[in-house]
């Protein structure tokens, strides 16, 4: 497999079953992925999932291990969408997954509305107006501010391509909670589950992950919180079987 | 003190200090006023709060051990106002507590509005639109069942009566954080602070604490979690410091 620049070749899980290409100054996964992709409702024997803002692929990678069904991962910006293209390959897992390059905000052609059993997203998650706080690399500035697209750009794809019964997951920061909460239920995505991940016991959550279901009843599920680390700095016990896999 | 019915004197506190009048077939406090009344702000030397829907006056007696400042507590249902009453007497608070027995839908004139730093309410929970549902107890009905207001209705009182940057806390259940949250924003109460409540470690929440700020800044903080029991059905430790006042 071809590596450009700084790239390399990281596993994803612990078993080194899954592993992705990344690149410390162009784009890395982050357990924001993970979280996200162990989280989200996933038809075991078929059925299509959409990934959007899917940047170097982690989450469609990690999902094929937990379905039979499609996956289509969505990403805007061709040097992402390349090496995620590439990270399929060297897993063979190209007739499971493809990568489609194109902005969420624009009606894709290549993508089915109102089709997907599951749609997920780990959005960018800053709402920078100044430019200045923008990261000075263009690649990491647009995976990470809302540069693209806003959150109310994002949910309104997810609407656009979850079908009529199917589920939407979502991984963002606590603060933009009520955000979240509004544009879902805007955009007749119901929220049904959300679980919160606190960094350590005793502080304050750092992560938030939501599932909606489109056109779904009223009923949010607060489920048990997600600790990452114990108070010694080592993986708590349930953060460990979600990021290694075990 | 005169007793009616089936009252009794409860203690509030573990330290005997706060009795309350309580009776199993009218109305009897819950842990989630305890909870309310440990989750809200409040000033400690001086300022004005109010706490709607105060059945038999559990959160503003509660309160009352947290700060110096006045306590009105607003009761549509004249016996439980009553029986509020009596309870600040017994506890000779009556130059601190005070009880209004009126409508939250309808403009009090004893309650000046955009004046409180602080308003508190533990609302009726079920908006259930079926009659037999209703307890057949007409007290408990009022005080569970959103048959004299909706939660707009509450979050609109709410809105009515805090001064712009005061602040804002209910206590309710988890399935109505979406409207919750919305309503909060609607009328101006952006959430501030929001807390879980989990029977035990690994259920999902039963009792959702929210609180917000008139006018305020967009940001929700996530707090830790509050496990109510361990394992073996003992209160928690925490549980037992807010539940006991220990």
């Amino acid at each position: 497999m071809k590596l450009y620049d700084d790239e390399r070749i990281d596993y994803l899980l612990h078993d080194e079953s899954i592993k992705i290409i990344q690149s410390p100054t162009i784009f890395s996964y982050s357990l924001d992925a993970v979280l996200l992709a162990h989280f989200a409702y996933m038809p075991i024997n078929k059925g299509n999932i959409l990934d959007l803002c899917t940047g170097n692929g982690a989450v469609p990678l990690l999902l094929s291990q937990r379905t039979y069904g499609n996956i289509v991962g969505l990403e805007i910006q061709e040097r992402l969408a390349e090496m995620a293209k590439r990270s399929i390959e060297l897993n063979e897992l190209s007739e499971k997954i493809s990568i489609v390059q194109g902005d969420l905000t624009k009606r894709q052609a290549a993508l089915q509305q109102s089709f997907y059993d599951v749609v997920t997203c780990n959005p960018p998650y800053f709402s920078t107006t100044h430019k200045r706080q923008h990261n000075l690399n263009e690649h990491l500035t647009i995976a990470r501010h809302e540069v693209c697209c806003t959150l109310e750009q994002v949910v309104q794809a997810c609407k656009l391509y979850v079908k009529p019964g199917g589920k939407t997951a979502i991984v963002h920061r606590p603060e933009r909670i009520v955000d979240l909460l509004t544009l879902f239920r805007t955009y007749a995505i119901e929220p049904k589950r959300m679980r919160l991940v606190y960094p350590k016991r005793g502080k304050e959550a750092n992560i938030v992950l939501l599932e909606g279901i489109r056109d779904g009843k009223v009923g949010l599920k607060m489920l048990p919180p997600l600790y990452i680390y114990e108070e010694n700095g080592k993986y708590t016990e349930e953060a460990r079987n979600i990021i290694y896999g075990e």
